[in-house]
Formats: C-alpha cells, sequence, structure tokens
C-alpha cells in the first residue's frame, strides 16, 4: 500500500497524539443503529492499527442519541489493550455515575462557546452549563478520573456567525479552570480557516493558557481542516481530534458534520516526518471494512485513494 | 450562502491568482462527452463569477483525448470577455499550428519530471520531449503568444517513488529557459505534503528561480491539496490552479486525478484575507450546473456543503 514520502519541515512537533473519534462522534451521526459487536470490533481494530486514545462511546440520554445507547454493552465487552486510552463522553452526574459503575477512567465534557449553540444542545445558557459540569469534574477528579473538555462552535455557528475570540478563551478557560487536563477546541461546522486558527491559538496563549493543554477538532465540512491542522501544529499544538475514514460526514446527507479523516491526517503528519505511533494500511482496512458495515463509501480521500489501489 | 469569515495570516500574498483549469484538465478526465455548448457555457460563467485566467481546451491530439476533440469548434464560438485569459495546452507544432489559426493569444506546453512519465504520456525521454518542446515555444514567442510550461509528477509518480528535488528544478528550470513566463509545479498523483513543497519551492530559489515564475498544482487524491496550498503560499506563490467543483476527480472511479476544487481554494482564501477576484455564489451554482449536467455531485467540499444549505 503506498505511504506518504517524509520531507520534514521546520517549527514542528516531532510527535502528535491522535485522539480518535469515530466510534464515539463518527458513529453517534449515523443513522442506522451499528451492532455492538461491530462497535466492538472497530474500537480493537483502531487500537490494532496503533490508535493510543479512542472515545469509546458516550453516556449521553439514549433519547438524544439512540446509536450510542448500547454504552453499558460496549463497555463491558470491549477490549481494552493496555497503555490505550479509552475515555468516553459523560453530559453529566447521572453520566459520571454510569461510567464510574463500567470502569471508565476517562471521560470528557462538552461546552459550548455560543449561546445559541448552548441553548440548542444543551438546552441551558452557557453559565448553567459549566455550573451543571462543576459537580461531574469535581467528583470525577476526586474518583481519579482524568477529564477532557470540549468546546463546541468557537470558530462559528449557524445562528450567530463568528465567534468572537475572546469569548472562546474565557469559556474555553474557565473549562480548564473547572479541572479539565485539556482542551479540544472545535470548529463544529467545520467554517473555519487557518489565520483563524492561529488567532485562536495565539489569543490563548495572551491569557497564559499554552497549546499544551490544547486540541484541535477540525471538521472538513468546507475541506479547511488539514490546512487547520498545519496552521495549528505551527502553533504548537500536538494533540488533534480525528475520526476513522471520515465516519460521521456523509457528504450526501443533510446531517453531514464532517469530521477530519485520521487517515488524510496521519498521511500528512507522516509526510512531514511527525510520529503518530499509526500505522496506515491496517488503519485503511478498518475504514473499508466499517464502509462495508456502514453500506456507503468513506469520506476520506486516502482511503478512496488507497481502497482504489488494493 | 454562507461565506468564509476573514481571519488574515502573517506572511501570505495579499493577492492570488487562480489560474482555473476545470475546463481543460477537469473535462479531459471525463468519459462520457460533454457537448460543445455545455463547455461554452461553463467557460463563461467561470468569467462571469470573476476568474481571469481560465484554460478552455488542448489541442492534443483527439485520439488521446476525445473530450478535447472540438477544440476548434469551441475557441470559433466561446464567449471572450475582455481581460480575462484563455490559454490552450498545446502538445507539438502542428497543435500550435491550430492554436494561431483560432486567435489564441496563449498557449501552455507540458514536461514530466520523471522519465517513466515522459514516456507513458509524451512517449519521449525528458530530453526529447524537451527538443520537441523548443521551436514550439520559439515559434509561439514570434507570434506574440505568452507560454506556460507545466511540469507533471514534481513530487511524485507510481513507478519511480519520491522524483528528486534537484532533478525537479533541473528540468523546470529548462522549461522556463525555453521562453516560458511561468512553470507551473504539478503534483499529478497528489501525493505530495507540505514540507516537500517548501522544499521544492525552496530549491527553486536556491537555484535563482523566485516563486514570482512559479505556480502550484496539486490533485486533492490524498486530501493534501490545501494544506500544501497552504505552504506554497507562505513562500510567496502567488498563482495556483484549480478547478471548478473539483472536477477530474470523481471520487469512485479509477480514472480519478482528483484537482484542488476552485471552491475549497476561494473559501481558505478569502478566510485568509487574500484577495481573488472570484465571487463563490455564481462560482458553486456553476459546479452546482455543471454536475447535473455530468450527472454526478461535485466532489468540492464547499460546493456539497453550501449545496446542501440551498
Amino acid at each position: 500500500m503506498r505511504e506518504p514520502y517524509t520531507v520534514k519541515a521546520e517549527g514542528l512537533p516531532d510527535e502528535v497524539t491522535i485522539y480518535e473519534v469515530g466510534p464515539r462522534d463518527g458513529l453517534q451521526n449515523e443513522r442506522a443503529v451499528v451492532p455492538v459487536e461491530v462497535k466492538a470490533e472497530l474500537i480493537s481494530r483502531l487500537a490494532a492499527a496503533g490508535l493510543s486514545v479512542i472515545e469509546a462511546t458516550s453516556f449521553v440520554h439514549p433519547k438524544w442519541v439512540p446509536q450510542l445507547a448500547d454504552a453499558e454493552k460496549l463497555l463491558a465487552s470491549m477490549e481494552r489493550v493496555p497503555g490505550v486510552r479509552y475515555p468516553v463522553l459523560v453530559p453529566n452526574e447521572r453520566g459520571l455515575d454510569r461510567a464510574l459503575a463500567h470502569g471508565v477512567t476517562e471521560i470528557a465534557i462538552f461546552g459550548s462557546a455560543t449561546e445559541s449553540f448552548a441553548r440548542r444542545n444543551l438546552n441551558r445558557t452557557v453559565d448553567e452549563s459549566l455550573a451543571m459540569f462543576e459537580p461531574v469534574v469535581t467528583r470525577a477528579l476526586a474518583e481519579g478520573l482524568r477529564v477532557r473538555g470540549y468546546l463546541s462552535m468557537c470558530f462559528g455557528d449557524p445562528w450567530e456567525g463568528p465567534t468572537a475570540i475572546e469569548r472562546v478563551v474565557e469559556i474555553g478557560g474557565r473549562l480548564l479552570e473547572l479541572g479539565c487536563y485539556e482542551l479540544s477546541l472545535g470548529d463544529t461546522i467545520g467554517v473555519g480557516t487557518p489565520g483563524h486558527v492561529t488567532a485562536l491559538l495565539r489569543a490563548f496563549g495572551t491569557a497564559g493558557i499554552g497549546t499544551s493543554r490544547l486540541a484541535v477538532h477540525f471538521h472538513d465540512t468546507y475541506g479547511q481542516a488539514l490546512a487547520n491542522t498545519l496552521a495549528a501544529l505551527r502553533e504548537g499544538v500536538t494533540v488533534v481530534d480525528s475520526s476513522a475514514g471520515g465516519i460521521g460526514g456523509c457528504p450526501y446527507a443533510m446531517s453531514a458534520t464532517g469530521n477530519l479523516a485520521t487517515e488524510d491526517l496521519v498521511w500528512m503528519l507522516h509526510g512531514l516526518g511527525v510520529r503518530t505511533g499509526v500505522s496506515l494500511e491496517p488503519l485503511v482496512e478498518t475504514s473499508v471494512w466499517l464502509a462495508s458495515r456502514l453500506g456507503r463509501p468513506p469520506t476520506s480521500r486516502v482511503v478512496q485513494a488507497l481502497a482504489k489501489e488494493n
């Protein structure tokens, strides 16, 4: 299978951690329910391909995300490879109870950088959502868990237009102050461009929040995700979220959210000489296999190209 | 229709010329023959959307590119907007004769950076192909034409693997010495990554060939085209080749070549505050219209996203 040629660029990190969101953020956008065995196999395959962080599922109420209603079953049955982290999304204290009951050691919470999305996604104001997460984080930390914070709509949202950078820094800073070890900056609708990424990361730096506590989470809705990632790497970001095969973004469905595809990210990183620990071939094979289970082609350009090659 | 938000980045050009290759490089990869009226309308619509350079067609022998066998008819019937350039690809002296007979004022010739592709595409060695182009360029210049040089396989080819940077600089330099005003560096199979782009452009600089004489021509086969473009802009490149809607690259066909989509490029450039003179809305409408004529969806992420929005 073709691999990228490596030609190093200056000023980039030597190593990047890929935070794989396919089993959670990817699958939750799939309409047809995926059997729990397929989810468990996906997670095993991703770990075998060298991914060291795999967000496994979510304890959001099944009413909102029916696809992940089998979270308990999955956590009870899935393989756990030593050294690999399997965080789980948790929306509230009840979700935390369920996570603790199933041996989860790492959770993620999610806030919104805009009031419109907070109201729609969390049915709360931004302040109310932070107040809701506070006891979750406090208890999680007391139980010895690591907590990641997601922040959605960091570049713009469909109702308010561009998100003010100061507002993102303020709300993001409050999520970190709650006790999150890392903040993942989400371009949920994929509108951001590289100069915006640079400006946002530098504004965090000015506020005393360095890139060692920041991850980026780009969506490829407008094809900008890799260029944005390159801009983030130049600012020193070393954790990048992506989804195997690009699942979560069907180009021909209204629900398209367009996660950056892990394979496209790996191609660029390995081409740049940035280590990831991931092997492209088993990863591509995983996405081809998953596409056959989902009944539609992967959106990843690398998977499309390499699957044809074979 | 949604437009990108502008957040400027440092160290980028204020303005970029988009060299639109859809009607030639894009359509030549379409199997079903597109009527000449559709081609003429495409060119008119692209000019109306603000594109100032539109490669119209090719005088390569119809045996090799049947899609463009109507070059004469198209040149006789298409609208020419004052101030817009309409270059035509010309492979040899006979092609030049035909171009001159139809009032063409700008041509493009094409070389290969690798022997394997020169043999397959031109049935000649690299040296022989340069010798073939020499009288074409000399006569074209004597007739007052501008001549552009394309160089294919500048990053790698399917037979030889990575292309040696020194070799690209050497052959590219020879194309410029023939009299080309500009050299377009093609990543024909789309394997390049941003560090490779930077290294190649800097090697040209070291050889005394500045970015004012260089254009970039990326294919999105592995999803790298926009990140590579960003790297090229940072080196000072101000001419970027792309194809409206991404035509020339069908993701589900073996023939996929995957031109960078003009819309995805425009989204990034306008987001970065780089002027292009192009209006996104009529461009997207053109690609949606063309897709309906070609009978398949556009590969451009921006077109997919905005077409759904409307």
